[in-house]
């Protein structure tokens, strides 16, 4: 990767990436953002960021906006915001982008997204990052975050360089996202299903917001089973993580007001939502490790039954 | 009960009351309607009942609505079709309705409504009924009749006598609506239960139409299993029911398309759902009889947070 002036491309300008995209092109950094449905819009009004930590705006001529992927330069920095639903795509919209030591840092939500871009283009390209962020996309080329917004990543296969991971980090660090290295990045992931589980979960199968979530004690029972469960098939996986995460995440929670996970953002428009990152395959590791985990294993096949309900017939019908 | 030209009391005119106390009307019956959010537009323009067994309308002139159970006159036979979630509101409610021989008939759903009538009001006075229906209020003084219609009826305490129960039966089978009477109450309860469980306990908690529920496989897996357990626990409360009757529910379900239960409606309009008498009663005879129903137990709490959230601040905001 050239650190001088890296080319980076966002692969899957949805709320994620046009944010982080965004404060690194309004830091002068040269981003290059793949779209699909907000292509149009954001060729014709650029980029339009409500940030707690400050608004901002890439205006039209400066936005470096994609629809294909072969017309993008190749880059240094992949980065990857695709929602996990559509890592079927990884191949046709990446590969274009590669030269021989183009880094591959992906910001998506849940488990297997690193191993999936691993089998493709090869391990030692791969990092992983979480954005813990409140963030929502709330019109075609308009985001809006909430809270929080600071990113962690690592390594996947070569935890022992951080040559890669560092100068990354500085960046983000540089353009406003507070961003530190992890040394094991399966934590870090780990720790973030603490809260995606019970709350993207949650709030995507019920239809409720984080606020309605834990409204009532049967309710804030269930996150806390939920986040045991996580714990525990974090520990079957190989990570250790603290037990106080429980009531820290809960804090957190409350201090967020009636949030929608991007989870329940998706059920709403009856689009596919992030089952199997989020849900299924945590649900895997853990039975693969032989922990019983029967609120996760419950949430999970409700979860399908909505992914699926909700994408039929029915959806435009009843609301 | 005065046979020739019983006064009959509706208490609580939803959807359900509306319907059959306006059958019995249209046909000649002396029906009095106790309302409460739709009475003003009930005295103004009537009710309309949009029937796929044939439309009708009580004209504002010829219907008997009141707003206080006080202002009616004594009845033969009260009709009782509030929301379970009313029960509160049985004593001031029927209490003034009541002459020394007055028949108390719950259409309500669920389990418990029976019971807490009989503890009130005296056993003896008490039937119940099911009314297999998909019916919606779709404005004030509006009913949708879609699909279905009987009810199936039977005495709570007095299982050898059906000198009450048949008379009843025959008034509604002469107002256009096929009725039968039980020998056993509770088997009608509990085989309404086959299907509201799953569907009202679903359809609420995960916010899904009927066919929705039942669009993919995991629906249809998780359905089948609440009607086993929902057999299952029918057994140890004494009510053996074929196993038939998960298939012929899932086909009947198949035929209504997008149906929206009750307790969606509810939730929707974040309203109280009936969650104890459909969830909660019915699991506790369960836990009673030492039947394992962990998909009713997943169910239930889920139903639970869903109650309590919709009915939070977030409610209308996230709409």
């Amino acid at each position: 990767m050239s650190i001088g002036n890296p080319t980076i491309a966002v692969v899957g300008a949805g709320a994620v990436g046009s944010y982080y995209g965004g404060r690194l092109a309004q830091h002068g950094h040269d981003v290059h953002f793949l779209l699909r449905s907000d292509y149009e819009t954001v060729r014709r009004k650029g980029l339009v960021i409500e940030s707690r930590d400050g608004d901002f705006r890439i205006a039209p001529d400066a936005v470096q906006a994609y629809n294909d992927p072969r017309r993008m330069p190749r880059a240094d920095l992949v980065i990857v915001t695709l929602k996990s639903t559509s890592n079927d795509q990884f191949e046709p919209l990446i590969r274009p982008l590669l030269n021989d030591d183009t880094a591959i840092l992906t910001l998506q939500n849940g488990l297997g997204n690193e191993d999936r871009l691993a089998e493709l283009f090869g391990a030692d390209r791969v990092l992983g990052g979480m954005a813990f962020v409140c963030i929502n996309r709330v019109a075609p080329g308009v985001v809006r975050h909430t809270d929080f917004g600071f990113v962690r990543l690592g390594e996947f296969s070569r935890r022992d360089r951080r040559d890669r991971a560092e100068p990354i980090s500085a960046m983000f660090n540089a353009s406003k996202v507070v961003c530190e290295v992890l040394d094991d990045l399966r934590l870090g992931r780990w720790q973030k299903l603490v809260w995606n589980i019970p709350f993207n979960g949650l709030g995507a199968t019920l239809d409720l917001t984080t606020d309605q979530v834990i409204a009532g004690d049967e309710g804030l029972r269930l996150v806390r089973e939920l986040m045991q469960e996580v714990l525990a098939a974090a520990g079957a996986d190989g990570v250790e993580l603290p037990e106080e995460l429980v009531e820290t995440n809960i804090h957190y929670t409350r201090s967020m007001g009636a949030y929608k996970t991007s989870m329940q953002v998706d059920r709403q428009q009856a689009r596919a939502m992030e089952v199997e990152a989020i849900l299924g395959e945590p649900l895997r590791r853990a039975r693969a490790g032989a922990v019983k985990t029967p609120v996760m294993e419950a949430l999970y096949r409700a979860a399908v039954v909505v992914d699926v309900g909700v994408r039929t017939r029915g959806a435009a019908h009843h609301r």
